[in-house]
């Protein structure tokens, strides 16, 4: 790969380097290039092992630590929404990645570089394929391929938690609840029966949903259960035969898949109903001495992680891991995505302060 | 138009003209082909005044009769459905338009042909475009740019119905009820509102509407009103903020469409609702003198006419109508469209006495 031009300066401040970073162009399924770059930039680096999968590059640190950290982010970005290139706006950067998440990505490049001699063994992971179908996910390719490379005592995803530390995630179920009916002619609609009026059940069932909100490891989550989409409707003279009502239900890391499954196979007793997608939550893990230490050395308190992450991966894995990286989550996948500059810097400086202590 | 060949045979009985009708392909909008058939037919008649319009064509008697009858029928189709050509079967025909309605248009074009001297002048009108969006109709744009063509005491529109008097139609409406709510993402659905959920209270009362079955001339109709479509939903992983619900009102022909769509809005009260339809019922008017001596002389009790038809463009002309043809509407539109042979034999033997006797 010694043709490659070297176009991440890992010696610039981690702003900088975030800039550069959104401003190579990586919507998920065309992350060659940046892969390119940063495999690139650690390579010539003589303390990193540096491995590639794909456009997954992974660095890591063999110095025999009694503890070995993964520190990974994902290099694509959902579709450009007219927000490349970067633009910096006093504290705030703004555009497509800024948050989600290539300032945690220049976070890790700058500990990568800088870090020759860590306390703990670390083990980089940049993947591709975050933002699509889990089939195409790197982290979870590589954890297929070479399970080796992922093995640690704890992780960190540096997915956008407001530079706090975000412990387990909510896992993510979909279904659909179909009712059906008789066709029959509007004008004559006695003869048939409306799947779109049975559908009414389902959606009073929703509208008496009580969210739990349960406890684990001093964190309280809160569950969700929602009509994501409904549909139905033959033409505009015809009593329809069929309507599907698509629900997420968004359920505590207390829950196993299974669980979940029943929960809502119950809740919608008497209905046709088929899953979709089903991904399992992540345990907090706070009680683990790793994420204890962790959390204790960058000073924070942990907030539940109410969204689905790469955290779970890990933590199938017996990996106990927190999200833990710059930006609001709330700008993610929107047209104005930012970063307040000082994210990052904390980011940087937590990380670092953890990895050098004594 | 005299190159034209004169394909349809009409010395032939009423069932061959019936499938010779059947086998000219007209889709609607693709109606030329059977509207230069039928006006190649009739043109040598010398007891038929005939004028064309785009590809509707109207033959009439000029006797000076005290009394003149529109008999009208359109010549499209809806579109094929492996359905074509006719085949008969038994005592029954099958295939595309058998039913809806070139059944009635064989009639007519038998009666055409062989009543020189009927005891009423006869204004037969075969049209174009009734199966598509009414501004296309060829009986409407008939209306607004010949009036005095369409001018008559009375007027029978041969669409199927079982070779019995339906008279009258209801109306129809259909409007776009909205409910509307504020994005979230769905693992902190609790900071938005869900739309979709909002759509429930419309679909409660739906399925709480109580039918009006009203007398009118002695006929019992029955309302009814229905969801024929909703659609809500933006992504897998977002609480939607907006959710709509089709909406079909048939009405009874004792409420004018201003009163109808008093009723829906009431009904929907609370509800942000749009009217995208809005067409009226036709009084069933079987106490006008011109209707009970129809229905006297072709000897049969009326039934009311739920589907909306084109009577109604006949009664907004203060010209009483009813429906008259051959064939179960059920049947319309079906991939097995079909009609009872004797169906179509009777309707040309009834009007045949009506218009002969003395």
């Amino acid at each position: 790969m010694s043709t490659l031009d070297p176009i991440l300066d890992l010696s610039a401040d981690v702003v900088t380097l975030t800039e550069q970073l959104v401003n190579i162009e990586s919507v998920s399924h065309h992350e060659q290039e940046i892969a390119d770059a940063v495999e690139a930039a650690l390579r010539p680096l003589p303390h990193l092992d540096v491995v590639r999968r794909g456009n997954t590059v992974v660095a890591r640190t063999d110095l025999g630590r009694a503890e070995r950290v993964v520190i990974a982010g994902h290099l694509d970005t959902v579709p450009l929404n007219d927000n490349l290139p970067a633009r910096r706006e006093g504290d705030v950067l703004h555009g497509l990645g800024t948050c989600d998440m290539k300032g945690g990505d220049a976070v890790m490049l700058r500990l990568a570089a800088t870090l020759p001699a860590p306390n703990r063994d670390l083990t980089f992971i940049f993947y591709e394929a975050e933002e699509v179908d889990s089939t195409y996910n790197g982290l979870r390719l590589l954890t297929e391929s070479d399970p080796d490379l992922v093995a640690a005592d704890f992780a960190i995803l540096m997915e956008p938690s407001n530079a706090g530390v975000e412990a387990g995630c909510q896992g993510t179920l979909r279904a659909e609840v179909r009712t059906t009916g008789e066709r029959a002619h509007s004008a004559r609609s006695w003869k048939g029966v409306n799947a779109i009026h049975g559908a009414g059940e389902v959606l009073d069932r929703l509208r008496g949903y009580q969210a739990r909100t349960p406890e684990i490891d001093g964190l309280t989550y809160h569950e969700g259960l929602n009509a994501v989409g409904i549909r139905g409707g033959v033409a505009g003279n015809v009593v329809p035969d069929e309507c599907v009502v698509e629900v997420n239900f968004r359920f505590a890391p207390d829950r196993s898949c299974e669980q979940a499954e029943a929960f809502v196979r119950e809740f919608f007793d008497g209905f046709e109903l088929t899953i979709t997608d089903l991904a399992p939550g992540a345990m907090p893990g706070l009680h683990l001495p790793a994420a204890r230490a962790f959390l204790a050395a960058v000073g924070g308190q942990a907030a539940p992680k109410f969204g689905w992450t790469d955290v779970a991966q890990f933590s199938t894995l017996g990996i106990p891991a927190v999200n833990y990286g710059p930006g609001d989550p709330m700008f993610a996948h929107k047209q104005d995505e930012q970063v307040p500059v000082a994210d990052i810097v904390r980011c940087e400086q937590q990380l670092r302060l953890w990895l050098e202590e004594s």
